[in-house]
């Protein structure tokens, strides 16, 4: 995708990610680390709780989202960072094998007064499933260079 | 800590976590995985970006501090999950070897209309370094039962 700044990013502008699933070993291990809890480690456990099957950790989906974002290589070049995020939301369990996208759209775009080298871009991240789902949601708020 | 439900955790109820630090190869291990920015991965590169040294990925910072706080075993047994997250911020960088904590505090409850075995507990996570310095924040919306 070609390089984009400040101005390139006006609210309602859109981008799509490719697609990315995860093994049952990557959310294992996953788990195992950051989010141990039985229902993303165990498949028997899994299977007694309410989710009926091994999920994802809903931080690995927002990671792989993240991820998904960064590689479509959108602003690159001209990120200054991300200050934090806002409306995370779970909607619906991830499974090892889906394979889970994000459609992103800018809600709002506002260059800094006092720094007008520079604009606060905040993205909407839909986090979409092979079934077309909307399994998770944030808006992240981004730090990104105005051209020369 | 005592085992607490839906009624043990009304508003302005807070607790503090204890602390953790990651090494600097735990935090480029994470940053290869999941957020391969120069700035988290290598020293030098690090060096010459705006923050002057190698610093943990925002993401990891969260997780540590999600950690700390699910350890803590507050509500623990009552955990039905999490629905989303608000307002998440990174205001300063951490660094490896820095020890952080959470201070957390409920910022509202509500008991579900429709499902009075179970509320909405809303907490604001204040993750604080060893100076004393705020250097994240996020409030978890998190789903916890009634007693009994």
């Amino acid at each position: 995708m070609t390089q984009r700044y400040f101005e390139d990013l006006p609210v309602g502008f859109r981008f799509t990610t490719a697609a990315r699933s995860l093994t049952r070993a990557e959310v294992v291990d996953f788990a195992r680390d950051w989010d141990p809890q039985e229902f993303h480690l165990d498949e028997a456990a899994a299977r007694a709780s309410h989710f009926g099957a091994l999920i994802t950790s809903g931080w690995q989906t927002l990671l792989v989202a993240f991820n998904l974002s960064m590689a479509a290589g959108v602003w690159d070049e001209a990120s200054m960072g991300a200050s934090g995020m806002d409306e995370v939301r779970w909607f619906k369990p991830v499974f090892p094998g889906d394979a889970i996208h994000v459609e992103a759209e800018v809600v709002s775009a506002e260059r800094s007064a006092s720094r007008p080298d520079r604009g606060r871009v905040r993205i909407r991240h839909d986090v979409v499933n092979q079934h077309g789902e909307k399994v998770a949601s944030y808006i992240g708020n981004h730090l990104i260079k105005a051209r020369g």
